[in-house]
């Protein structure tokens, strides 16, 4: 197969495609991102890369960091942080705080904000959030093996100042003991983590080692590189998760400044980013692209 | 590897586990079943076949059957199915009918009670029950290659004496606009449908159809295959089904009657069976011997 | 006070008033109804009666038989109804079955319908419907000093022929251990009950047995009078119950049918028709009229 | 009727009494109340009064204080409130986050926690917490004709400490637009207005407002009088407000300190306390005693 060639493609599509969905309107940092952009990377497990489109602007990865502070928590926790945080889909948004407080402070998922938050505050435990975002940083850094990445401050401000509602879940977490940390010093880093920048070449590069694989990046165990594919995939769009796993049959986690992580276990790490958002919060054009490239590789994990 | 010292350890291993669940106890047919019998059967993609313990043991398959309804459904409808059910995964229990209110009487997806009935309920649409079952039977047969599955009556009837809540679910559905046959006929179908008995030898039989490769029987588009493995993946254990994917890695799908199918795609056809249910309502020592099994092989689909 | 002046008076309002609702349109004999009809009734404590509007004009009552059925089993259980239904308000909507899957088939008050259908498979207990049917008839009767009431059965036929989401709630209570006689029994009693037909002459008449004091039918004890008034303050009017309390200040139990019974505690029993609905299924120019009533004569329990 | 006999029965009944409910333990100012504590007080409209029991002990009087501020709010803004929060019961406990989400950040009545918390950031409204409390004091003392009431600052600061799910709340409340201050400091006021401290005595002089008729202090409108009543019968106990209704058959308001403010509109104001509470939340005893008080006197509502 001629990976250019189909990347070129697919690029060539996304640009006609009819509905490249909404920006992310929250803060005005995303809300002021052209949403014309479209760029897709491909890191092959024989070493070979590829990458079409914007692949070299920054945008805000958002909740695809969520993939490398669970990979970090369960490093340190082992299946310790599986007592605050389960392993479900939740069947409801994103940021929905309902199974919450029918499930006594204890969320679905490590996807969800809710879980995400409990990842971050189980990683955070008692230390200082600069050091906590320099292990990010350097586990990030390490797995796209590239030291220019970092965190848009801008972003990260915006996201404190607007950031009520994952405010509202930390203290309900607090209420019901399950936070460790005070509620602003795990959302502060938190805010740091989500406001990460990378290039889809950067992020491509750092989702290698969910693929698996000789020489990768062996930063975790093979057993650990599984679940948390398992989790991306039953879990990693919200309440779209199984649309995902449907469509486009591989595992992924998408992130609201319209990036994906995708992953072909065994095959590839593909990134893509476009910043228009469909009705589950994941990039409209990226889900389609993904789409796309899974048929013509026939990389399906089912079959 | 040696499948048959394989399966002969699980056997063994399963003999001994601690904890072997309930059997299910809504109806008398279910809840008179030996709780210590356990069989496991794997047909290869390659043509081979293995199997250990109560593999000759016919156990009723229950809510396995959703996985063959939904694939002549698919083939007969097409897309046009899911305008009628989700492909999302439910978050709840098996039965549960809140998330109907919510939603407008469109339940989740095909593999929780409401989501079967509708798919029962379209492949009846204003045929006869007896007819349809026939032709459930011969997809099932010819699947299997095996003549001599059939459904128990005794299990049909007490089903329909204890189905209040599939009943509900139906007058719901039909509430809300979504059933095309009265409630009473396509919840005698569907109680019928899951009164089908099978070994452990003919489930595994019966499932290569989704294993994909040459060889198999050719019964769906393989399009059509990824995606009953993806839902089998995201939603084939209800409210389990995240930990299912964590911890076994392969598409399943469980009935209270014991029995699991579980796909490796392009490796085997695994059907396994023991009739005490973890709090989730899908076999104990199944789920544990499926574990044990993935493990075992590296059939993850998760790398 | 001049009550000839004060009911003449709000019938005139009511014919201007800019918003009369929409009339019930899910069985089509409530949906033929002229919606420029009103009509108002008052029989006061001290034996004075007084009718304006469309005081005449028979209507189906619908779920103000909820009132009547709920004095009736009372009276026959006393306090061991409520072990099959609570006296909280719901806050959802009428024939929501939410509640009903988080409390284990425990309907919240017998003024929805989940709880009134307990109510009424209370009385049936194993008795022919056209038994108990009788005895609701000849309790609306005794109440209302009138023989001339009776059931419309083509009402009655359309509701049962309509009537699948009651019938989704019986089989749900069924499944939860909570129904004594068949939902096809129960609920056709129940839809025979509600397509009783009455002016608002006969419903404010049969209303005295609330009103308390000398000279009442006195089919009841004072107790349980303060009960079902409470709970018809409480849970009268589904999910608007907080509003009618709040503008009006009397107990009242509203149905589909458009009509009204409006309770003051040693004064008056109201009678109020108008088939226009508001947006919680309530008669918006009765629940309007009631409230000016209310305001006039200063009834309000509240102070 | 003998009112000191009266008390000083239900006084005796309430020692002896085999349930004394679980004392609030969430902040230890609260935990540490002896639990053996009854005291009962009664302002009549025609001016006597009478107290009976630990009468003279002060209690912390929590969430009663919502009947305070829900005055002074409805007098400084009107109907205008009500676009900030409902008049509906919530059938739910009263610090629930649930409905808030569904129904986009608009609590379902004032005295659930979201809604009271929408009331104290309404009177807040750009003032500095220091004046409103002033305010909401003043109004107190005025009420009660005592200048002696006060905050329990130890409690106030307790409650800061242990506040997550209030503070939870109420970011949540800021994330749907529906807050003008910071959720800190509309929480802090918010804390220390649950903080006041007040003997039956003092609460049973301070509810005259809501008594009605001659001679009581012309606080607020006969409209807002009853519909502050109103309010109290359909949501003043919390997910046991219909059986408060049905039980006791009299408007009142409960806090988590184990005081009841109970209203017999036109004939007294009622106030008891007692630490212990029941599965709502309520006053064990003070809820029996009431019932009680309310059966001897027939002052229920209801008829």
């Amino acid at each position: 197969m001629e990976f250019t060639t189909l990347l070129e493609g697919i690029v060539a599509r996304m640009r006609t495609a009819p509905d490249k969905g909404r920006v992310a309107d929250y803060i005005p940092e995303l809300a002021s991102v052209d949403p014309d952009q479209f760029g897709i990377a491909l890191a092959l497990a024989d070493g070979r890369f590829f990458a079409a489109g914007d692949a070299d602007t920054a945008f805000s990865i958002q909740s695809v960091s969520k993939v490398f502070t669970l990979a970090l928590a369960l490093g340190r926790l082992g299946d310790g942080l599986w007592h605050r945080v389960g392993r479900e889909p939740s069947g409801l948004p994103f940021n929905s705080i309902l199974q919450l407080e029918h499930e006594k402070g204890i969320p679905r998922n490590p996807f969800i904000n809710a879980g995400a938050l409990v990842v971050t505050d189980a990683i955070l435990a008692g230390h200082q959030p600069r050091e906590v975002l320099g292990e990010i940083l350097r586990f990030v850094r390490a797995a796209a093996d590239d030291e220019h990445i970092h965190i848009d401050e801008a972003v990260a401000r915006s996201e404190t100042d607007h950031g009520h509602r994952n405010m509202a879940l930390a203290y309900f977490l607090a209420a019901h003991g399950n936070f460790v940390n005070s509620p602003e010093l795990t959302c502060g880093t938190y805010f740091h983590q989500c406001a990460i920048e990378m290039t889809v070449r950067q992020l491509a590069m750092a989702g290698r080692f969910l693929v698996g694989g000789p020489g990768k990046p062996n930063l975790i165990s093979r057993d650990s590189v599984r679940r948390i594919n398992a989790l991306m995939l039953t879990c990693g769009h919200y309440d779209g998760s199984g649309d995902f796993a449907y469509r486009v049959g591989l595992p992924g986690k998408s992130g609201v400044g319209g990036g994906i992580l995708v992953i072909a276990p065994g095959r590839a790490s593909i990134a893509v980013w476009s910043p228009g958002l469909n009705q589950h919060g994941n990039s409209a054009l990226g889900t389609l692209a993904v789409e796309h490239l899974a048929r013509e590789t026939g990389w399906s994990i089912f079959g």
